[in-house]
């Protein structure tokens, strides 16, 4: 894989900053250069964290003691909560700091900021921001003994999204190779598709397809090893999978699409869309759904849809990935004394 | 007791919905349609739950690796804690969803927020809601594994404040057989009333008043098996529990309601009104309390008052209800499979 | 010790208030008063809780079973933080409430949400206020059996800061005797000066100076034991320790302050005033900075600057007053039955 996104997003360098010199994982920005081995790895740890609703037990001790922080820069209560529960279950202490409210409103410094909480003793951060590549500039200028987590940085990256997607792939499809997926919808503004296709890609399936209006595909996408479709009809023909990407209502306003009623009758997954898929397609969508905007009700509530699957996942990567990073760490005190 | 609120809130159907097939508490969401033996056995847990301020140990092992979600769509900060402490001390994991910043006012269903959730593995949601049986409507549609703790929804029921408030006068007077209580204020707007009144009547007492003026007395409130005055001088007579309601100020403004200093002297607890009471009558108050509004603050903090209990039960009462029905699913799960 | 604020500050009695009659740290509300053996035990705990970065273990069971409530009843979420990692790494349950949301926002009085917080079984009030003496007042109604921690009240005190600041002294010059200390800019609105010079003196170092403009310098400000500098350069001549305060930006519109860079070229350290200090002279501040306000970024980030070790000392000496407080209660406990 010789394709980045260097060009949209400039000054991106994930893997040598994401790794320790002998290939662990120490932070956790992007998917974009990090090895199939390692993604198997984090897919593989998950898996033991997936959960069933009927099983009582669902704390582990792998991360007592440690204190992780939520940074929240852009609003998202359910994503910080997904990452809140996989430290809580990891038995981590778990601090919310509501970015917005504190000193950094006041006019300090985001190195301050981070100077100041990584003082404090933390393990780990977690990151959301609306800049692109927030988390990276964290994980570089932090102190060693902190991991940073990417909990969705921009329109760039939103890397345990997209390896919640993978999980959620395998456990139906076994294996990636051979798989057709398309990830349907505003392509342009989305860094869930962007880490989605770098995961697919890493992981070896067959082919990725996006689909989009002209107006929200964004330039060069090609480069990133997709084949581009404007059609719906064409580009769902005979895939596997088949990624819905929540469309922003707020691009409507833009002069970027019609109305809501003309996207859905372009761009929306109907029942009969679906049937062009393979038979045994399944449906995803990261949430939160429009419903009758990109995606029919009964597709997303239909036997095909996995969408809820993609929810109970989230937890279990995010656990994989944070007692990870946690145990890279405790090996380097092992090394370093 | 055939009585039910049903023409007040169409819809209910708590007892089916509340209790197993064996009679097990599986959600609770009203005290209407509950057996007395059922009422009892929450009381007799809470008891054991009651820790007094010099006792260090107030853990108990009974929800660890458990997760409670606080869903509250209602503002209750006070509320909210007694919730948090009672599942802190039973060693669940909890988060706090706060509702307004969510998805759910991105236009999402509230359904759809409840699969997303559900998805989590949560094992409790506490519900508050404005809406009237908001959390039966989510008890009804939510997976199986979930348990719904009723928080205060709309005028319809707190079904846990009714519940400290039984355990408060149990403590004082051993028994409900026999008991004349008040409850006095604004009745029409008051789900604690609602849950009040069927917990008494279902415990047993002898006879259960309402006083209010008559444009805070609902119609039809008789049916719920109470005697209904309008007259505070002859509601308190030789009663043994007065029960006071928090006034809403915003109701003066709508032109229900004389002004303050008026409904005060017509309607306020003073200590000359309780003299009315038997002797050895106990002053209770769902707090926050307005002094001098409904109450004057020589009640309030006289040697009759027992409001300050009633806040110290409350914790013991949520932990007795969360503990039944976590222990309610343990069983189910033993016995599925 | 005989200075004492109270002209600045009257009404505070906080030896007395503060410990039992043998002695014992019940509240920790002020620094006044308080003699030197108690200040130095809260030093000498504190250092066994720093806990360096790559120390995985950072749990002590010390609280288990206690719940510690932030009431913040001023915004402040650094220091929140620092109270709710204290809390969590001595095993503690913590609620944090949101006052100005609560019933206290409804017309409910201190008093009355003080009564019912209390009620709930809470162990320890965690109080940042902006009127003076607030936590004063709590402890001297609250229940015997909760401790109250003053968290920074108004212009009065901040005594856990200033605990923090004494512990990094110490790790740096070992013992007080003999040090000039001085503490640099809005003397007249900071609590954290008035808590810094109480210590400072009752700790015995040779001298403590202020430094201000006259328009930042309190009255009467001497008889708290000080040397009164107008002139940065003076005043610095010599000194073992440079405290810089955060300038609050708003007193520049008070028409108290000339401009920002106006006051930067009288008062800001620079690494050329830095250069009449001794040559191992330490320079703290208690955050969040303005750099180029009070202090120069070379100087904030350079070789004296102590300023991030502050703010690990900030979690130890939490973690030494809350177990000191707790350790009092459970002997009383222990003696009372």
């Amino acid at each position: 894989m010789s394709i980045t996104n260097e060009k949209l997003v400039p000054g991106a360098l994930p893997a040598s900053l994401q790794l320790t010199q002998d290939g662990q994982l120490k932070h956790f920005l992007d998917i974009e250069g990090l090895p199939k081995s390692l993604l198997t790895q984090i897919l593989d740890r998950a898996e033991q964290f997936v959960t069933l609703p009927s099983n009582t037990q669902k704390k582990f001790p792998l991360l007592r003691g440690r204190t992780v922080m939520n940074l929240f820069f852009e609003n998202s209560t359910r994503t910080r909560i997904t990452f809140e529960l996989a430290a809580q279950r990891l038995s981590a202490d778990i601090v919310n700091l509501d970015i917005r409210n504190s000193s950094a409103s006041k006019g300090e410094s985001l190195l301050d900021t981070i100077r100041n909480l990584e003082a404090m003793n933390c393990d780990m951060f977690v990151v959301r921001h609306h800049h692109s590549s927030a988390p990276h500039f964290i994980a570089r200028h932090c102190a060693p003994h902190i991991s940073v987590l990417n909990a969705g940085d921009g329109y760039h990256a939103h890397p345990t999204q997209a390896m919640l997607d993978m999980l959620t792939i395998r456990q139906h499809k076994q294996s990636f190779e051979g798989l057709v997926v398309a990830i349907n919808g505003d392509i342009r503004h989305s860094r869930v598709a962007r880490s989605q296709i770098h995961a697919l890609n890493t992981l070896g399936v067959k082919e990725v397809r996006v689909i989009a209006p002209g107006t929200l595909m964004p330039v060069g996408i090609e480069e990133m090893g997709v084949k581009v479709f404007t059609s719906m009809d064409e580009g769902l023909k005979d895939v596997d999978v088949v990624v819905m990407l929540r469309l922003q209502k707020e691009r409507m306003r833009g002069a970027m699409l019609p109305s809501e009623k003309e996207y859905f009758s372009m761009y929306g997954l109907t029942e009969k869309r679906l049937k062009l898929a393979k038979p045994d397609a399944i449906v995803m969508h990261p949430g939160p759904v429009n419903r009758g905007v990109e995606i029919d009700s009964s597709v997303a509530d239909g036997p095909q849809s996995v969408i809820m699957q993609q929810v109970t996942n989230g937890i279990a990567v995010r656990m994989a990935v944070m007692s990870m990073v946690m145990g890279t760490r405790a090996m380097e005190q092992q090394i370093n004394g």
